[in-house]
């Protein structure tokens, strides 16, 4: 046992938890002292979760999100609609458009997005098994529904062109006024798209 | 296994993660796709260093500090003054009073200081280890060096109290103007008291 971890020995679970995004040395040396001093059930249990998904969680072989099976349930659900793909960036993404209730098809999770300042290249995303399962013959229409933001909007014209070259039609959600907001509130990048993409 | 953790895989593994100070849901998630989806050998790294930490690390009889070891390396260390005390809040501070190389002493860490809006009182931090610690018969000097926040003055009023009422003698770190800031930027209580306590 060396000098150092005997005159830190909280060391090494600091290092550690700075695998988390967005933790700094300081944060990480507050989590560790909150586990170890008034949490050790939670830091077991926080152990215990994370072996119990790196050993069971894989990605769905057919839309790539997080799934206990080989095939997730909706992939395996014979009542969605296969001739829809909707495009979307995280298991985040695709919950959030489950919840709507507004859509039967099937899904693709690119699990990420272009992003050249933090090195996510189109190389990282799914895009090879994107194009694999949007050529499988039944697909129709594929839907993106990527972040509206710089990065997610590269990634979808990326993604649109790729798509469009094989023949495949190719749909973006609606951008516009959120519901619920009042205009006086709403940028104006949104409402002059939403002026231009009136119906 | 249940419908709820087919659809959300990560389920476990994000409330595990809410157990971490300030890390609400939506921060969880972030960081359990960050894990699985990034940095897989980073969450193994972690679950080991938890559990290990949980293992192998306990409190110094002595100091109450984090260790490997039942009387930490600076308690068991014999060339240490034992004639004084400086009672700290958690271990980084008595890293920090190390590092400043200006102290030869002894220390007692607190683990927490005394803060009623989270629930922590007087009985939760080591008051009476402390009590006992201090009244070994070789401690002669008590040195308060806990945080000059509300909490920490709060903490440092009540250990104060207790121990001169057991007759020892008790000092408290210094306030004033910190080492290479200007006049200028400094706040008025801190200037007040540089002041008042001029020598």
């Amino acid at each position: 046992m060396s000098e150092t971890s005997d005159a830190q020995p909280l060391q090494p679970l600091i290092a550690a938890l700075r695998h988390l995004p967005g933790v700094g040395v300081k944060t990480a040396q507050r989590m560790a002292f909150h586990l170890m001093q008034r949490d050790q059930a939670g830091a077991r249990q926080l152990a215990h979760a994370l072996v119990h998904a790196l050993d069971t969680v894989v990605h769905c072989q057919r839309c790539h999100t997080f799934s206990h099976q080989p095939i997730c349930p909706i992939c395996s659900d014979s009542g969605r609609d296969t001739a829809r793909l909707c495009v979307v960036e995280t298991p985040a993404d695709l919950a959030a458009m489950e919840r709507t209730g507004a859509y039967q098809g099937c899904y693709f999770v690119l699990m990420g997005r272009i992003s050249p300042m933090d090195g996510v290249g189109a190389a990282d995303i799914g895009l090879a098994q994107l194009l694999e399962r949007a050529l499988d013959g039944q697909v129709q229409e594929v839907i993106l529904a990527t972040s509206f933001t710089t990065e997610g909007e590269a990634t979808a014209h990326l993604v649109a062109e790729l798509l469009r070259a094989r023949g495949l039609q190719v749909t973006r959600l609606a951008r516009g006024v959120p519901v619920g907001s009042e205009l006086e509130y709403v940028d104006l990048g949104t409402i002059a798209h939403a002026l231009v993409e009136r119906r």
